[in-house]
């Protein structure tokens, strides 16, 4: 197969896979937001059944004899990254032995339920089998997909972070996790700089204000939809159909907010990604630090800034019937505070929660702590790093599902969204001066524009790393721009100074 | 291959079908009530290949192999249902030449716009080539499915209608026509027998009046939705998930209400069908007649009676703050006044709108018309049955999108959903002789019951003739049945007696 005609082969392929990807996307999207209860077990024959095609395609030896005719003979940055990614993948979808993807498969199905009772019933121990078997069988598929020299702990990263390594992020976490408590030493016993408005709170209102908000961000909708789940949630299934939900609180309208503003970051991401590459191999995200930066960016530093709460206040107000002022929302949507739960912590904490789960999934994987003990060197790392220790587990290390469905590598991503998109605000700062002054007026065009240049625009072309130092013009210092912004949000809203 | 092996080999290849099927129904549903109009050129992808995935298992030798080797070796009903039923199928999907269905999807597509558009500037000689092409394209599909002897015309009804033929449909519809036209001459003249409630009419409330019906009349919201779309449909994906839709208008409250009892019971008989039998290759519908059968049933026999109105006017007045009465909407309900439109026809001309439809179709296909009188033939039918003459062909023969897509042997399971229901009606009256009175107190259970019984459960074990005929307890004819409902409602409502 000439290099030209191995291209065609694998584009081919690769539209195919990436069709009943979208039809999957689709299926699940539907069963988060409008399935009624009594679809389920159809629907779990039916994304079996995908997923079996979709194995099925990566398993074919043309997609293999493409990728080896391609491989070294590439003819241009595209196609070096298509199949870079493209090999990655295929490794995933094709080296484990079928046992071990039935006995992980039905591992997860096991834990899921048992996980749910743990939590409820605060018992770890009985939840210690279950976890010994999933860090087992990770142990197992590590070793299948190894290469020579490389850090367990990495294979585990590169599905969700292609391009980090635990040698980059090591001294990162470790860094930010002595910056943050320094910086929490510094605000203990102030007083919160703010009051969150009280409710109850409509939903219809809080609705139409949601809608309002998601297209003035820049949000198309015409190529998108804004709809209610359990759990909020970003699905991308092609260029033209990128959906977003959020979940609307009674009592409370700030989550709501934070929740459809980060939804919305993550739309405009996979809105933004171009359509001509689009099933390529090098048309996705890339990855899910990125992806989360871009959350986090609109949620954190766009959406909680001074400015920005002077042009959503009056909006709320007229929504709600409130009466908050710009300063008034800055405030209260800025309060530091650790705290036990990580989905419900502030942006400075959250970081803390990450590094703990971090520390403990290394600690983990290479071999020094003991599935056993993880509850205890939960506990201990809250205490040590937050000051606030679980009394229970279902408030420790039962909390999240990430570790009882084997989702190791995966929190990482969370704070690595943080990082990336502190040094890509210093970025756009720099390259678009009148960027506050226009948040202030609700004008977020030009700063959209910038991210879909230097961001969306790149697609996978490079991994994250390399994505997001190239827009800044260079190798940057993200934990040092991440702290630099709290010390001067919330360092100036608790009256500290470094 | 033993007929035990064909018949467990026969039905892991319809389950595997049956997927197929409900993936592209929820794709479906998807495109018609939630996608952003962006989707639509990956939606068209997507639907693509999981025809094509559907096609390549119909035309796997394994499936023919195990229909072969149960043939005249079913063990069962059951097996008996599943053969035939199969069969039909298997046939319509290989005999066909792929340039012949490669054709006639170019003819589709091409013929849509050029209708819309020829609709649009009355322009029926314009369309003509289209028609002309896609009735000659039909005729080849015709001759590569016809058995011996078969009228061409009763292959075209297989598809919708399986168990009819024009041999049956001829005199029936013949003899409606006739009766029909005896009836509007007998009300010539006559004052409507009341005034339609006067709009406007907020959506919110119309919505929950309806999503508080529909679960009224026995649907189950466990098992379904109900949502907006532009054309109210139902979409069956499996026995725990029946979506139905509908339509509001603002300023007529009585379209929405018949289209949402349509759908339900529509929804109704999907819901109905044995969870048993799915996928077996007899659990689905016994046709289009006998689906309309069950909407019609809801819609105009029950939700159009003296008896219903008396129960559903209070509810409409709490919720639209109308002052209607059980009278009032009852007469309101069944005005009969000849029209141009079908889709706006009432329940006595609806029947003569079809039976113009079926004949022309029968001429067309036996060759007594041609495509390029059919416009002229359509106005001298209206203006002979009906007494009205579309001005052009957009209130004409183009008014519907049935024939532009080929859809010939379709419209007449309109009416055979009116027959089947009088009879069905009157059957339920001898066996339930309580029934009107627990339509006026809004209960429903027991009516559902016996259609669950005598017709959902049955699923595709018979045909539709059958099915009916059986429930009724021997051969009914369903035109006199038909008839004796018209009298008895609308005779009495306009004064007039036979």
């Amino acid at each position: 197969m000439t290099p030209t005609a191995a291209w065609t082969e694998l584009q081919t392929r690769l539209a195919e896979i990436n069709t009943i990807s979208q039809i999957a996307s689709n299926l699940s999207w539907d069963q988060q937001v409008m399935m009624p209860t009594g679809g389920g077990a159809d629907r779990g024959k039916q994304l079996s059944m995908l997923s079996g095609m979709s194995h099925a395609r990566w398993n074919e030896p043309g997609l293999a004899e493409a990728l080896d005719a391609l491989s070294g003979n590439e003819a241009s940055d595209l196609q070096r990254a298509a199949v870079r990614n493209t090999k990655r993948q295929h490794k995933r979808s094709t080296a484990m032995p079928k046992e071990l993807v039935q006995a992980m498969s039905e591992a997860r199905s096991a834990a899921f339920p048992a996980w749910a009772a743990a939590k409820e019933s605060q018992d770890y121990p009985g939840f210690v089998p279950h976890l010994e078997k999933l860090v087992a069988l990770t142990r197992e598929e590590v070793a299948v997909l190894q290469e020579p020299g490389q850090d367990p702990y990495d294979v585990l990263l590169e599905p969700y972070d292609p391009g980090s390594t635990s040698a980059s992020l090591d001294p990162m976490f470790e860094r930010l996790g002595t910056e943050l408590s320094s910086f929490l030493q510094a605000i203990q016993g102030k007083p919160a700089p703010g009051e969150r408005p009280k409710g109850p709170f409509a939903i219809a209102p809080q609705q139409a204000l949601h809608e309002s908000l998601v297209p003035a961000l820049g949000y198309d909708m015409e190529r998108g939809r804004l709809d209610e789940s359990e759990h909020p949630f970003t699905i991308g299934m092609g260029y033209g159909d990128t959906r977003i939900t959020t979940h609307y609180y009674e009592n409370d309208l700030l989550p709501g907010l934070g929740g459809t503003i980060h939804e919305t970051g993550h739309g405009l991401y996979e809105q933004g990604l171009p359509k001509e590459l689009r099933g390529t191999g090098a048309g996705q995200a890339a990855g899910m630090g990125l992806h989360e930066s871009q959350s986090r960016f609109w949620e954190n530093f766009i959406g909680r800034s001074r400015q920005f709460s002077e042009w959503l206040a009056p909006q709320i107000n007229a929504h709600m019937g409130t009466s908050l002022t710009g300063p008034g929302l800055y405030a209260a949507s800025n309060g530091v505070k650790p705290s036990l739960i990580r989905i419900f912590a502030d942006e400075v904490t959250y970081n803390l929660h990450i590094v703990i789960r971090y520390q403990l999934e290394r600690q983990l994987f290479s071999g020094q702590i003991e599935v056993s003990h993880l509850d205890q060197a939960w506990a201990d790392a809250y205490e040590q790093k937050l000051g606030v220790r679980p009394a229970h587990v279902g408030e420790g290390v039962l909390q999240d599902v990430h570790w009882p469905q084997a989702y190791y590598g995966y929190f990482p991503s969370y704070t690595l969204g943080n990082l990336y998109a502190s040094s890509l605000v210093k970025a756009l700062e720099k390259a678009r001066p009148q960027m506050w002054a226009e948040v202030q007026k609700g004008e977020f065009a030009g700063i959209l524009s910038w991210l879909r240049e230097n961001v969306h625009q790149k697609a996978h072309l490079m991994d994250a790393p390399d994505i997001v130092n190239a827009a800044c013009g260079g190798q940057q210092d993200h934990v040092a721009d991440f702290v630099d912004h709290i010390w001067a949000r919330h360092g100036a809203l608790y009256g500290v100074s470094r």
